[in-house]
């Protein structure tokens, strides 16, 4: 990156920027101009899914700016029609850092450029209301971690020891597993309660029926902006440098299905029937001001997965809950990712150090997110104990785990000084199992 | 399919059907004229790789021969020029066994048409030992199962407790886990042994180093012709029709990195570094002759899992291991798909039963293949029970598990009277870790 960039990377961070957007300039916006995100959306007036980047309560259309003149990329073809993100982030990290700075620019409340050009707007800016989402990116590869130490702890305690909740491995290196990427789909898509095998207690054998445990995982996902070849591992130092940005993720889980069957090679039926994320790809550009210190970590890693200085961030996290015709939504827990034990950075190097290859547009969950205290807590497993202790919602109805209609909601977002910088929303109604 | 297509279809099976290209018609080789398996291949005239069939000791260059007018299939662009066969194979059944029929009747002794055309034999025969393989499907997502009883309870008796080796949910469904697609690698392609975390016997922390118990899994894949939306589950009595075909799958696996972070999640780094797959796929139709009873299952499975008919096939499997620099390969196991436990439609029925889709180039691994014998079982771990009793090699060597050097290879075909419908191999040499 030249002098230049870095200087106007840095300035499109500048927390006193405002938008001559004024919805932008909302101090409980996600979608500030310190934000601008990533997404793929599509519309009435063009069916087709292109990338857009949000903006208050606008999405400004790439493919329609570029054509326009007004914005400046490398790349012979068209990266911004595509239906996903991938070909755009193959460009890699300058390219998205060139996007990032020129449309500061062009939003900037000083910038005449867009701001009185009407025509100009009527092309390039659709109302994020009318709009309808699509998964940002293809997914070539779903990983998922578990690295929130107290989740953990939480569930080795409920299944296990309480004396020994941790496993020993646990602290030594980011637990992950082989997700399913097929079944990732874009909030808003309903889901359906999947059928499997239940073990009931004291039965001798399992019965096949609906899931009577379904659950969320209240996670994080990143994005693969750069891979890496097979053979190649990503150190640790470097791992950042191959994130495009990060979203919200509900791991969505059937835990009675997920106990009969995850012993000895993992969960499998439990969470495969479908992933949640939310459309818009937050940049890790966006997130720098909102880095913080990660938990201390005993014992010191060993080498391969150590790193220095911050790589922690501060993003607020909520999981909201409503049922089905009840007009109010009731936020069951309310937790932060800098909680997580293992770092993003960690995770990918620990993910490539056998050799394992990545590829643009990987997404890799961080793990249910839980804090210290008994709501903040990132699964209804753990809000209620395995069931044991069922959640007061608004209305006065309770909950122990999901039922038919519910929907729920995970939001997630960086305070700034007078400004966010937000993810927007993940979210899911469940559909009765097909029966 | 028309009553003529099915009655086509049958033909191409009949035992004493020969060709008029001589290598086809030897006994021992594995791509007779009722074999026909689909690949993707370049070589040096064309660099480009594309959709081949193998016969005898050539490639039949389907392109090529679609554009001489002598390949007839209902789709407008050209399928077969992809670097993939997953375009061809998403045009459906039909036209998978309309290029079958196609190709058996051209290559039948008595047809003239390429046996008597010099001109049109030089463009679309390839000699198969001048052509570069290619994986022959982009695969988006790969599953691995762990459906044979005796390396189940192989591993069980060494890790958990020999008298109560199989798990109880083992017997209940075929027990399976997310794969890493990115990392599957075609045919002859070397792989680096895995660096990671190995925890060794009384030592308070694992240490970072090179796997030291690096081992192959003996396996079949199939891969999947016709996907499944999701929330709609494939029922088991159709799942024959979604599958494409077979191919041979070493699942190589570092045991120490295994063992160590295996629980709760599942095997991740042990496995994620490479998976290698033979380079022709072996379509269903062509294994039909080859069906057999599968093992009784008892209990019997639950209905959803519950098949009338013959669903396991009769393929003779090796495992071949070359030192470096020996002349010979000493044949470390032999077996036979038909021992699994669970059968292909089974495994798929119970993956897709949650509501998990599928799509068109899935790979599904069958899971190490360990017969009742000690020497026919799939794995290093097992046929050394975890290296307590060395193999003895040809040549003097011994190995408990694999060395630097050492080539591993994996042989199958079906036998039938005269004439065999082979996979070619499947075979990888080990690089020293980049340590």
């Amino acid at each position: 990156m030249t002098e230049d960039l870095s200087t106007a990377l840095v300035q499109t961070r500048d927390p006193a920027k405002r938008s001559w957007l004024a919805s932008a300039n909302d101090a409980a916006c996600d979608f500030s101009i310190q934000n601008l995100p990533f997404g793929i959306f599509s519309d009435v007036r063009n069916p087709a899914p292109r990338a857009g980047v949000a903006i208050g309560d606008w999405i400004v259309d790439l493919a329609a700016l570029r054509a326009a003149g007004r914005l400046e990329l490398d790349a012979e073809d068209d990266v911004f029609s595509r239906g996903s993100l991938n070909a755009f982030i193959a460009l890699g990290r300058d390219a998205w850092r060139s996007v990032r700075i020129q449309l500061s620019a062009l939003l900037e409340a000083a910038c005449p450029a867009l701001r009185d050009d009407a025509a100009l707007r009527e092309r390039v800016f659709v109302p994020m209301q009318s709009a309808t989402m699509h998964l940002p990116v293809d997914i070539p590869g779903y990983t998922d971690f578990y690295s929130s130490k107290e989740h953990a702890t939480n569930v080795g305690s409920m299944f296990r020891d309480p004396k020994n909740a941790l496993l020993p491995n646990w602290s030594e290196m980011p637990i992950g597993y082989n997700g399913r990427a097929s079944s990732v789909v874009v909030s808003g898509t309903s889901v359906r309660r999947p059928m499997g095998q239940l073990k009931l207690p004291d039965a001798d054998r399992p019965i096949f029926g609906a899931c009577r445990k379904l659950d969320i995982e209240l996670e994080t996902g990143f994005i693969v902006g750069q891979g890496n070849a097979l053979g190649e591992p990503i150190a640790c130092g470097e791992a950042e440098d191959h994130i495009f940005g990060m979203v919200l993720l509900n791991d969505w889980s059937a835990r009675d299905i997920q106990q009969w069957e995850y012993v000895p090679l993992g969960p499998f039926n439990a969470k495969t029937f479908a992933t949640t994320i939310s459309p818009w790809i937050v940049t890790l550009d966006a997130l720098e001001p909102f880095r913080v210190a990660q938990p201390e970590q005993t014992p010191e890693p060993l080498p391969y997965l150590r790193q220095a200085g911050e790589h922690a961030f501060d993003v607020a996290l909520e999981v909201r809950l409503r049922p089905e015709g009840a007009s109010e939504a009731t936020t069951i827990a309310r937790t932060n990712f800098k909680y997580m034990y293992w770092s993003m950075a960690q995770q990918l190097a620990h993910h490539t150090v056998s050799g394992c290859n990545t590829r643009v547009g990987d997404l890799m969950g961080s793990g249910t997110i839980s804090g210290p205290a008994p709501d903040s807590f990132g699964s209804l497993l753990e809000l209620t104990w395995n069931g044991t202790r069922p959640l007061a919602l608004e209305g006065g109805e309770t909950r122990t785990f999901i039922v038919d209609g519910d929907e729920l909601t995970l939001a997630g977002w960086c305070q700034g000084d007078g400004y966010r910088v937000g993810f927007g929303t993940c979210a899911g109604k469940i559909l009765p199992a097909r029966g």
